[in-house]
């Protein structure tokens, strides 16, 4: 599984951080919120930022159905990358210091997801976001989904590059006189801000939002 | 000041978020460790994470000489983006949620950076990661800097958007029975972690590393 699906998914820096299997691309989705998408038009190359889920071997966003990158999408090749950043890397030399983090990148084309498939595809998002709470809110209405293009995109041509772990210096500067180690960033829930006229009780994914980063 | 600086960089959707002004974007920009860089080539459009750093009014990166991103970015237009994800905003209508963000988005050309110009970057890269440790590493060699480029793009070319703040709802959802509110999210430093070999004492900047996140 170890071998990239296409020429241009072949990571050539530091080929040993090259992952492609389906596990870990999944698990890099799957803890992303955003992910950055490349794609070029008559003005030149974008970088537009935009909210993504998974669905099975899918990556989905979604937008207006007017916007410009909506209606690129449906037309072009693109580039979709996500990047967690988990750490500065502080090596005894220069050149050695590095940055630990976990990255995909999915080449290929959006598709238009349609009608049920669409509403089932937001659904899942929001169960992404907050479990249970589709059942909880005003749903959306037949127009407001109708102005909302789901879009989709294989994960099929895709490879991810993981730095982990500890520091990485030659063997001629492991005495070098200086602190040497990881400093590990994380991203981290933070307490809950109710909307000040909201008077009813949090729900669990509320209840639980923050709860990982109080125990540390 | 808030007027875009050219026609690609004119924010249309939720154009009251756009900030087209120095100060926004420098703090977007100082905030972050990474961005994204897009641009194209004879296989499509490429969606790149690196490392980054400002000095004045330009944004930095650093690669390998013999890179294809170095290579290409000196010989074309690109776009640079940075995007910080502050909170999922939990409206209580399905359309009306959202997520808090900083984006900043810059088009143009890198230049390369030579000699002691390229040096004096380096180090300031050095002194943003952690301030004083040039002084402390064992330092490049000339054959370490000649076989790094350093590129910069300016910072003319550049819109940010932000959403902050918590829920818009519209007036006829606001009696709708559910919880409503901002679930936030921040990049935080975690207790560093040194190289098991590591007997030196920490110097402050790794001391003060997650002195703000522990008093949270």
């Amino acid at each position: 599984m170890n071998q990239p699906p296409s020429d241009r998914t072949r990571i050539r820096r530091v080929a040993s951080n090259a992952h492609y299997d389906t596990a870990t691309l999944h698990a890099i989705v799957d803890d992303a919120y955003l992910c950055h998408i490349a794609f070029s038009d008559g003005k030149g190359a974008h970088c537009i930022p935009t909210a993504c889920w998974r669905e099975g071997e899918h990556l989905y966003i979604h937008g207006s159905n007017g916007s410009r990158m909506v209606k690129h999408l449906l037309q072009n090749e693109c580039c979709v990358t996500i990047t967690h950043l988990d750490g500065l890397v502080l090596a005894r030399s220069a050149f050695n210091h590095s940055m630990n983090f976990r990255s995909a990148m999915i080449y290929g084309r959006f598709e238009a997801v349609e009608g049920g498939a669409a509403r089932h595809a937001l659904e899942a998002f929001m169960e992404k976001l907050a479990p249970g709470r589709q059942a909880e809110i005003r749903p959306g209405s037949d127009k407001e989904y109708a102005a909302t293009t789901v879009l989709r995109i294989p994960l099929a041509e895709a490879a991810c590059k993981i730095r982990a772990g500890g520091v990485e210096d030659d063997a001629e500067d492991l005495n070098w006189p200086v602190w040497t180690g990881v400093l590990p960033l994380a991203r981290t829930p933070l307490a809950p801000l109710p909307e000040p006229d909201c008077k009813l009780p949090a729900p669990a994914y509320v209840l639980q939002w923050d709860s990982c980063s109080s125990a540390t």
